[in-house]
């Protein structure tokens, strides 16, 4: 493809936003129309002055027609192949720096200044230790850049990052899965793709494989045995790793907790928040119960392997958490977890899944006994912080208690955010105490 | 005064949000005119048809009539010397669960569902140990209730939790200091006192006492000297230990610094910031050097004897960071505190306090190196985060800047939130990091 950009003006008035750094230009804020621009070709972006504004890359068929990823007018290309490694390195540095040596968000797309680019960099054991790059490729301009050559992109970026001692991880042990099995490609007009894995590691299993995480509690890295190739989202939920970090913080300053504390852990997933709570509460002597729910077998069988790794007793309960958690005994669990995947991801669907998001936080106030904890959370970028907040009011009073807001929550350090891009905030968490 | 509640009714439709558990009646939503109540003598509030809503106080001089204390019917009268007794220590039962026993919020209004009732408890050290009560009666019904009473309400309260083993200081070495030198007293036609020691310690001096806090490194208490009669709100900032936590534990994961670490704590007050920072960076071998900057002398005193007990050096600058900070240098520092006073007290102050917050931000990230981390906080409950966010936002921009956000913050657990009272989460902080 050329790397000369296409120069785009937008309308009287519509630089406003992305002034402020915001990073999308939609197709009616442009002057001309951007019909026949080759999808994710290279765009430079100029107010009705004819000022410089901003370079990325433009769609026609989509409604963001413009992303941003340079406010720079000397950065001639920023999608540029090779800038782009060097940008994809640049945020491993910035992880590095945060202390992420194990497995971290590596590219979080906007957040990143890198739209439409998603990578996890997992590090695993199978015997030996490999690292996986799950990648995920949003936009046409980043299928442009590096979606055809992701095998070549993810090298040169562990050549980089090898040669600037962040990677400490030879190619050889390096697997790539590209997972392009995601909704929103289709408004950029891409095919979504069934996971792909674009490299393997000899001997390694990505659809059992343990991945390495930092502890909440103790030295040793916490192993979550879960599916890399066609796991949910990108095979794991880094996100969460602040949210769990925040409610065991709390778990370790607290003392009351009789013997044995009962966790429920709904829409479990692999069983993250429990197999850190349990660990948690370990170092503290405490004997732990997990009840899991999900309604993945598949999901569950990995949840009660990390569980009992860290010496907690795990009851698998596969179980549609709508419809199917009356059998649970009332006021039973000292910690329940309700972290649902994201009900809403339209906004079609916020009459619903706000009544999802309801029923699961009634039930969660239900079965938790009195003085015990409850995490709500949501994933919805959709799902205003301030709608989430009615909900869960709603289920406290629903259920006749009263309840404290301990803390609330939000990404990890390595989903980041940028203040002019505020729907980058979508990971929503509450810790409440019901009174006594 | 009558311990008999007087029956207030609410017009059609007025019940909504105080059904949804939300403290407040204004007085437009009452079905008569409250003239002629008592102020702050206890109501029992139903709705147009007859049936409770809640039970609480009301005071006809104060635009919120109403406050509601319990939605239980079958409380008779929760504005009782005896019932408020017992929530308050409800309310250290919950602190003490939650591992908090130095010093701690005990009661914080709306969020320990007692409106108009603030009470620090500080743990002290000065030659003995003791414990110093700082209370904030900020309502009419507050005041009714326990505000003549101070005396007598806090040592029904220390029996009480000293039989329920909550309290292990004696009578006879706790203080009591009355701070009801705050403005929204007016509001309720209360008048703003002086600051009142109303039960001393026989030898402690509370202008210059040193308050026990919870370390975020090490096992050993962190001490702060600080003013407990006259100093900034009730003396000092509980508020903002969480946040400090947040720092301080992505501070413990990064090993990217270089010595030594420059520090800029503007409006440091008594370096609060600083000195656990100091704490954090010292437990891990680096050499910390504090510039803390505030108007008041007093208070920069403070300031460099505590920073300066943590083994950092502290250089204090008695300087407006509105008008004066241009004479330090660009790019100086690797962390920067920006933790000023509410800018906003009134609605009419927000144009000027968002000046004041953009101005501030803008020094801050002036003033931090490439690669170095800023924390921008607001308590003024007025502005809102989404505000904070644009201003931030303006300030990297101003600066020509990149820059991720790594954290959200909030309140500390012992200021608990309801969660239908969004106005109690009032304190905002975001760090960023700024792109190298």
């Amino acid at each position: 493809m050329s790397t000369k950009s296409t120069v785009w003006k937008l309308n009287q008035g519509a630089d406003r936003r992305i002034r402020a750094h915001h990073p999308w230009i939609f197709s009616n804020e442009l002057s001309q129309s951007p019909k026949g621009h080759a999808p994710g070709g290279p765009v430079r972006l100029l107010d009705v002055k004819g000022n410089f504004v901003a370079s990325g890359y433009g769609n026609p068929h989509s409604l963001i027609a413009f992303r941003a990823l340079s406010f720079d007018p000397h950065v001639e290309n920023p999608c540029g192949f090779e800038e782009l490694v060097s940008q994809v390195v640049s945020c491993w540095g910035h992880r590095a720096v945060l202390g992420y040596h194990k497995s971290f968000r590596l590219v979080y797309g906007e957040g990143d200044f890198l739209p439409g680019l998603v990578i996890d960099r997992y590090l695993c054991e199978q015997g030996k230790t490999l690292q996986v790059f799950a990648v995920q490729i949003l936009t046409a301009g980043m299928q442009v850049a590096i979606g055809d050559q992701l095998e070549n992109f993810i090298r040169r970026v562990v050549e980089e990052a090898t040669q600037g001692q962040l990677c400490l991880i030879s190619w050889e042990h390096t697997a790539i899965v590209s997972r392009n099995d995601v909704n929103i490609r289709r408004l950029e007009g891409l095919e979504i793709e069934a996971p792909k894995i674009i490299k393997a590691v000899e001997g390694a299993k990505l659809e059992d494989i343990d991945i390495l995480l930092s502890p909440v509690a103790g030295e040793e890295p916490v192993k979550m045995a879960c599916d890399l190739f066609e796991g949910q989202k990108t095979g794991f939920f880094l996100d969460q790793a602040h949210n769990i970090a925040l409610l065991c913080e709390q778990l370790k300053k607290s003392n009351s907790w009789e013997k044995p504390i009962r966790v429920l852990d709904l829409c479990c997933y692999v069983g993250q928040w429990s197999t850190q709570i349990a660990r948690t509460l370990k170092s503290m002597g405490f004997i732990v119960e997990v009840t899991a729910v999900d309604v993945s077998a598949d999901a569950l069988k990995f949840a009660k392997k990390n569980i009992e790794r860290e010496g907690a007793l795990a009851l698998i309960q596969k179980l549609d958490v709508l419809e199917q958690l009356s059998t649970l005994p009332d006021k039973h669990f000292d910690i329940v977890i309700a972290d649902p995947p994201a009900f809403i991801k339209a906004k079609k669907d916020i009459p619903t899944g706000r009544h999802a998001y309801l029923k699961l936080n009634t039930s969660a106030f239900r079965l938790v006994q009195r003085g015990g904890w409850v995490v709500s959370c949501s994933c919805s970028g959709l799902f205003e912080e301030q709608e989430l907040m009615e909900v869960v009011g709603k289920a406290i009073r629903r259920m006749d208690l009263q309840a404290r807001c301990l803390v609330r929550g939000g990404h990890a350090a390595d989903h980041p955010n940028v203040m002019a891009f505020p729907e980058g905030f979508y990971l929503k968490m509450f810790l409440h105490q019901v009174v006594y």
